[in-house]
C-alpha cells in the first residue's frame, strides 16, 4: 500500500471554517425556526458591479461564437488583465511592474499555498499569532514542522504572538527567519501596518536575506489616508517580497474565483550550493506545469473591475461594507465591548466578555443570540479571549446583530 | 537567504507546449505571410454549446442580484453538479458513488499534480511513456526522481515504455509499484484500453496494494462500442483506483476551466505505522486548506453539459472533431504515412517519415508546411520517431494541413 504523507496527521482538527460550519448546521437543525445571522466566514454578500457583470456576460458570449472563441489562456493570465493591473492598482502606488512578474490565479488560498512548493523544505518560517490559518496549516502538511504543543504551536515555526499588549503587530523575530508571511491590513485582528512598521519589516528582510510573503487581500478596505496598500510601495521590497492580491473582498468575488501574485525579478533564494535563482522563474514553472490558467470570462469580469465605471461601483460596496463594520464597531464599544479593527478592514477584533474563551462565546453568541462569528483561537493560540466579526453582511443583518448582542451582554 | 526547491532544476527544459509556443512565435514573426495551422497542443476550437451558454449566462446573471448572490461555494464543488455526475456520468455505466467522493475542481492539470500532496515522497511511481508530461514532471518537482539520464528518464521512476511493437500499451511493470499512472484514450498515442487490458491492471492493483491514477479525460471520445468509459467499471477498482475527468475537451471548456477527481472512499493508503487511511479523507483536507472552489457560474455552465439538450449538442462537437481525425487519419494513411489512434481519441499519432526525429519532423512541418504538431518525443523518450496531431482544429484547417503535408511527403 502506498505511504500517505503522514504530516496531514499532524493537523490538531478541521480546517477552522468547516468546523463553523458544522456547528452552525448542527444548531440550524436543532433549531430550525431561530433566524441566525452569518458574520463568520469573511465572504462577501453584495452583487457584482453592473460594469462587471456586463463585462462577464460579454466574454460568455464570445465563446459561444467559433469567431470570438478562446480556449488555453497563458497560465499567468491574459495580458489584458496584467497590464490593467499595472497601470491601474501599482502605478498610482509609484510601483513599477513588469507583466511577468504578475501570475493571476483562482485565489489568494491557492497562491499563499502553492508558493511553498518552490521552497526547500529546510527553510525557517515565521507566521503571526492570529493570523489567517492557511498560512500554519499549509506549512505543517508540507512537513516544515514537528508535532503541536499543548498551546497548538508546531514545533520549528517561528510564531510572532500580535496580541492586545503590542497593538495586535508582530514584532521582529529574534531567530532568523527566511519566510515571513505578513498581512495587512490584517485577518483577523483588522490591523494596518505603517509605512515605518512595514519599512521595518523590509530592512529585516534585506540585512537577513529574508522573503516576505505580503498577503494584501484587504487592501481596498483601508479607509484612512497614509497607510501602504502594497509591500512594494516600501523601498527594497521588490528585492524581498512576493505580494498577494484577490478579487474575492474587493470585487465581490468570492464564487467567482480571481487573485494575483506579484513576484518581482528581483526576488530570490538559493540553490544548494549558493546560487541565486530568481523565484518569478521558479513560481512561473510551477504554475506552467500544475496549472492552466484562470476562466477567461472571469479573467475579462476582473478587468472590468478597474474600469473607471466599474471602480466607482466597487467603492460603493466597499463603502457599504465599511458602513457596516462602523455600525458593529460603534455599536459593541457603546454595548461595553472592547473593540478593535473595522476602520481599514471589514473585520472586527473584539474582546470576549465575561472571561468567556473564543469557543465559549462562539457558542453563547450562536445558541442566545442566534449570530454566528468566529473564535480568535481558530486563528492562532495568540486570539484566545477573542473573537472576529465580519462587516459582509446586508446592513439589516448587521444592525440586528449587533441589537442582539447588546440585549445579552 | 532561502532555500529553492532544488527539484525543479532537475527539469531537462521548458514544459512541452511553451517550448512549441516559442518555436511557433519565432517562426511566425519572421515569416508573417505564412498561414499557419495548429494542430500542436490539444485545444478546442469549436464554441461552446447553446444549453451550456445559457446556463453560463443564468448563472453570471444570478451574482449581480443580492436575492440570488452566491459567494464562496464548497471547495469540494456544488452538489448540484456532483449529483448530476453521479447520475448521468456514472449510473449509465453501473458505477455507483457517493457525492462524497467526488471533488470538482478547475482541472486535471491542477488535480493529476496535487494529488502527490497527500503521498509520501518514498512512494515508487510508474509512468507510461510517452504520456501527457505532467505526471512525471511534477514528481521530479516534488523531489521524487534522481537526474534524468542521457535519455530523458529519471532515476528512480518506473517507465513503462508504448511502442509500436506492443501496441502502445503499458505492460505492467517488474519492479512493484506504489503509484501507476494509466492515461486512457491515451494522450499522446489516441490507444484505449479494452476491460481485460485494464481488468490486469486493477488485478495488479489490487494484488500489489498499489493506487492507479486514471486520467479518463479522453473518454468522451471513445466511439467504439465495448471499451471502458471509467476504471470503474472494472470490479474492485473502487478499492485501488483515483479517476480525474474534465470538461476541457468532452465540452470546449479549456478556458472555461472545470474538471473533477473521484476518491473512492475503499481507496487507501498507509501511514508509517502501517494504519490504513482513505485518501478521500486526505484529498478533502488538501482542497478544503489548498483550495477555494471552482466559480460558480462555470459549474452551472458544466452542469448543464449533461442536460438533454446540452449532451446532444456536445456530442455533435464531438462527432466534428471526430470527422477532422477522420480526414487526417485516411488522408495521411493514403499518403504513405503510418498513422495510429483517431478513432477513439481526438489524436492521431504518426511515425515520422524519412528517419526525421520527433522534433526535426516537428521544424520540418513548420516551416515547409506551416503546420504545427506536436513532437513524440515531448511526450516521453519512447516517443521518439512519432509525431501527435490533435484533430481539434476546423473541418476546413484539417483538411489543407493534410493536403500540404501529402505535397511534401
Amino acid at each position: 500500500m502506498p505511504r500517505i504523507n503522514e504530516h496531514y496527521l499532524k493537523l490538531k482538527a478541521g480546517y477552522l471554517f468547516p468546523e463553523i460550519g458544522r456547528r452552525v448546521k448542527a444548531f440550524a437543525e436543532a433549531n430550525p425556526s431561530a433566524k441566525i445571522i452569518r458574520l463568520g466566514i469573511g465572504d462577501v454578500t453584495r452583487p457584482l458591479s453592473p460594469a462587471v457583470l456586463e463585462a462577464f456576460h460579454a466574454a460568455v458570449s464570445e465563446l459561444g461564437d467559433e469567431k470570438t472563441f478562446m480556449g488555453y489562456g497563458p497560465e499567468q493570465g491574459y495580458g489584458f488583465l496584467t497590464d490593467v493591473l499595472i497601470e491601474k492598482v501599482y502605478a498610482p502606488l509609484g510601483v513599477r511592474l513588469k507583466a511577468s512578474e504578475i501570475f493571476i490565479s483562482d485565489g489568494s488560498k491557492c497562491d499563499t499555498s502553492n508558493i511553498l512548493d518552490i521552497f526547500a523544505l529546510e527553510n525557517r518560517v515565521a507566521i503571526a499569532d492570529p493570523v489567517y490559518p492557511v498560512y500554519n496549516d499549509t506549512n505543517v502538511m508540507i512537513g516544515r514542522s514537528g508535532p503541536p504543543d499543548e498551546k497548538g504551536y508546531y514545533e520549528g515555526i517561528i510564531y510572532l504572538p500580535c496580541k492586545e499588549e503590542n497593538g495586535f503587530l508582530p514584532r521582529l523575530p529574534k531567530e532568523r527567519a527566511d519566510i515571513i508571511y505578513l498581512c495587512f491590513p490584517n485577518n483577523p485582528t483588522g490591523m494596518v501596518a505603517t509605512h515605518a512598521q512595514l519599512k521595518e519589516w523590509v530592512d529585516y528582510a534585506l540585512a537577513n536575506d529574508s522573503v516576505i510573503f505580503f498577503d494584501a487581500a484587504y487592501e481596498a478596505f483601508i479607509s484612512e489616508p497614509g497607510y501602504p496598500r502594497s509591500i512594494y510601495e516600501i523601498e527594497g521590497a521588490q528585492k524581498c517580497a512576493i505580494e498577494f492580491r484577490s478579487f474575492s473582498k474587493t470585487a465581490g468575488f468570492t464564487g467567482v474565483r480571481c487573485a494575483f501574485t506579484v513576484v518581482p525579478e528581483g526576488v530570490h533564494a538559493k540553490t544548494p550550493e549558493g546560487q541565486a535563482v530568481p523565484l518569478s522563474q521558479l513560481w512561473n514553472r510551477r504554475q506552467t506545469t500544475k496549472f492552466n490558467g484562470v476562466s477567461y470570462p472571469v479573467q475579462k469580469a476582473a478587468a472590468a473591475v478597474y474600469t473607471d465605471e466599474g471602480w466607482r461601483q466597487t467603492m460603493e460596496t466597499i463603502g457599504y461594507y465599511m458602513g457596516n463594520a462602523k455600525v458593529i464597531r460603534e455599536g459593541l464599544a457603546a454595548a461595553g465591548f472592547t473593540v478593535y479593527g473595522g476602520v481599514n478592514a471589514p473585520y472586527i477584533w473584539l474582546k470576549t466578555p465575561e472571561g468567556l474563551s473564543s469557543w465559549e462565546f462562539f457558542d453563547t453568541l450562536l445558541k442566545e443570540c442566534n449570530v454566528v462569528g468566529t473564535p480568535g483561537s481558530g486563528f492562532g493560540p495568540s486570539g484566545e479571549g477573542f473573537f472576529r466579526l465580519s462587516a459582509f453582511g446586508s446592513r439589516d443583518n448587521v444592525t440586528e446583530a449587533v441589537e442582539r448582542i447588546r440585549k445579552r451582554f
